[in-house]
C-alpha cells in the first residue's frame, strides 16, 4: 500500500507519496491559489505519480471534520470549501481529513519527537498559533478541534502595553505570542530582532503561559514547539525555564523538573511533519 | 457481577455497591481520618455487604495512577499513601484507581450530563477546583492527570486586587475562583454572599476564562460545572453569557451560541457522581 499526504496550508500545499520519512518518493510544493486550482493541482500530482491507495489531508482551518470541509476561514475564496469530496471524486480513493496541526502531531507521534507517547501536544508558533493534541493515543477532535491559539492568558499591560493582534480576542495567546504579534509590537519581524533579548524574554513568557495551561488541562507526556518563531535559538531554553518557574513545583514529575529539556522540545520531522502526518492519517483510515 | 465504588475525598469517603444509579444497594459515608483507619473502614464496608467482584477508587490527589498511591498532598498524614495495594490485599479483588474528578466525569458520561459524548470536561468548583477530562471516550491521564485548577488566566488587578489564594501560584484559576478564594476575598463564605451581585459577576468572569481555555485546548462537546460554589443559582447563567462574549464568535458551532444552555451544564448525578463513577471504573477494569 502507498499513501498520499497533503499538507494543505493557507500559503502553500505540500503533497507527498510514500509510507514514512525513509520512503517519501514523491514530493511537491505549490502555492495556495484558488480552491479549484489548488485542489486540481493536488489531484493531478497523485495521478501523475502513479496513484495511491488512500489520501490524508491536514488542512488549515477551522475545518468541519465530518463534512470534510474548510469552514469560516478569513482567507479570501476559501470559506466553505469542500476538500474531501473533491479529492475523492477526482481520485476514487478514501480521503482522511484533519487539521494541519493534528496531522503534524500525528507525524511527530509516529516518527518524530513524540514517538511512543500516547498523550502530547504539538504547537506551531508562526504567523498564528495552532496546536494539535493527542490524548490516549487518539487525536483530539471533540466538538470541532482544539484552537489552542485562542486560549486566554495573563497579560501584564504594565510590562507589555501592546493590545494584541487577534481580530477576535485582542490579547489571546495568539494575539500576544504569534509571529504577527511580534511584528506589530516591535515594528519588525522576529527574524530581524535576534539580538533584542527583551523581545525573546517576553515571547518566552507568553509561550510558557500557553504551555503551562496545556500541561494543566491535558497533562501531556511531552510538548513540541514548532513553527517559524521557534527558530530563534534563544527561545526554547527561555520557555523551559519560565515553565518551570510558573509551575512552581506543584506538579511533581521529573519531566517537569530536571527533565524539562526532553519534555519541551522542537519537532524532529521539521518541515515534513505535516505531509508525513497526513500520510499517517491516510494509513490509519485505510 | 457487582462492583464497589469509593469516592475518596479529603473530607469524607463515600463507598457504594451496585451497578448504576438505579442499582446502588449499599451506600455509606464516613469522615477521612488517618489513612490506616479510613482504608480499613472502606474494606470493612465491602466485606460486610457481601463482597464485590472489583472496586474502583476515585481519589483526591495528586495521585500516581500506576503506583496506586496518593502522592504529594498537603493533607496531614496522607502524603505517599498506598491505596490500591492496601484494598487489594484486604479484599482480594482488582482495584481500579483514578482521580476523584476523572471518576465523576466517568459517572456523568455513563449515566449523567454527558451521556453519549466522547469528549467532555467535568469541573468541580468547591474549596479548590479540580477537573476530569474525557477525550475520544477515554479519561485523560498523560504524564500525571489534569490539574485544571492551576491553569493561569487573566487577572485584572484594577477590578480585583485580591492576590489569589493558591499557595503555589497565587492567582491561578483556583487561586482566584475556588470557594476558598471567594471567602478570603470577600471575608465570608459564598453561601453568605448570595445577594451580592458583584461577587457572582467576578466569579463568573474567572469561571468563564477557565471554561474558554478548556474549550480552546480540548474542544469538549459539553462542559459540566459542579461543586459547592455552583450551587449559587445566578452563577451558571452568568458563566454561559460571559463564555459567549469571550469566545466572540470565533469558534463557529451552535453549541457555543444559542445552544450554550445545553453546552455548559450542571451535573446530573449530583453528589453521587463520584461513587457512581468509581463503580464504572471498577466495571471497566474487570
Amino acid at each position: 500500500m502507498t499513501y498520499g499526504g497533503v499538507e494543505a496550508g493557507g500559503t502553500k500545499w505540500v503533497c507527498g507519496i510514500g509510507t514514512g520519512p525513509d520512503d517519501l518518493h514523491a514530493l511537491e510544493t505549490f502555492p495556495t491559489t484558488t480552491p479549484a486550482e489548488t485542489l486540481a493541482r493536488a489531484a493531478a500530482f497523485f495521478d501523475q505519480n502513479g496513484g495511491v491507495s488512500a489520501i490524508g489531508v491536514g488542512s488549515f482551518g477551522p475545518i468541519d471534520l465530518r463534512a470534510g470541509r474548510i469552514t469560516t476561514t478569513p482567507k479570501p475564496g476559501w470559506a466553505e470549501t469542500d476538500v474531501v469530496s473533491v479529492l475523492q471524486s477526482a481520485l476514487g480513493v478514501p480521503v482522511a481529513f484533519d487539521t494541519d496541526v493534528n496531522a503534524a502531531a500525528l507525524g511527530e507521534g509516529r516518527w518524530g519527537a513524540a514517538t511512543g507517547l500516547d498523550t502530547f501536544c504539538y504547537f506551531t508558533v508562526g504567523t498564528g498559533i495552532g496546536g494539535g493534541v493527542m490524548a490516549g493515543g487518539r487525536l483530539v477532535h471533540g466538538l470541532i478541534h482544539p484552537e489552542v491559539g485562542h486560549m486566554l492568558i495573563p497579560h501584564d499591560r504594565g510590562r507589555d502595553p501592546f493590545a494584541g493582534s487577534c481580530p477576535f480576542h485582542g490579547d489571546c495567546f495568539e494575539g500576544l505570542a504569534a509571529g504577527s504579534a511580534i511584528e506589530r509590537r516591535w515594528g519588525k519581524p522576529g527574524e530581524q530582532l535576534g539580538g533584542r533579548s527583551e523581545v525573546w524574554e517576553l515571547e518566552a513568557e507568553y509561550l510558557a503561559l500557553g504551555v503551562v495551561n496545556v500541561i494543566c488541562i491535558v497533562s501531556p507526556q511531552r510538548v513540541i514547539l514548532g513553527g517559524g518563531v521557534m527558530k530563534q535559538p534563544s527561545l526554547l531554553p527561555l520557555v523551559r525555564a519560565r515553565v518551570r518557574e510558573l509551575l512552581a513545583g506543584y506538579i511533581v514529575a521529573p519531566e517537569l523538573a530536571d527533565g524539562l529539556d526532553e519534555y519541551i522540545v522542537g519537532p524532529a520531522l521539521g518541515d515534513r511533519a505535516g505531509v508525513l502526518g497526513a500520510i499517517e492519517l491516510a494509513r490509519l483510515a485505510s
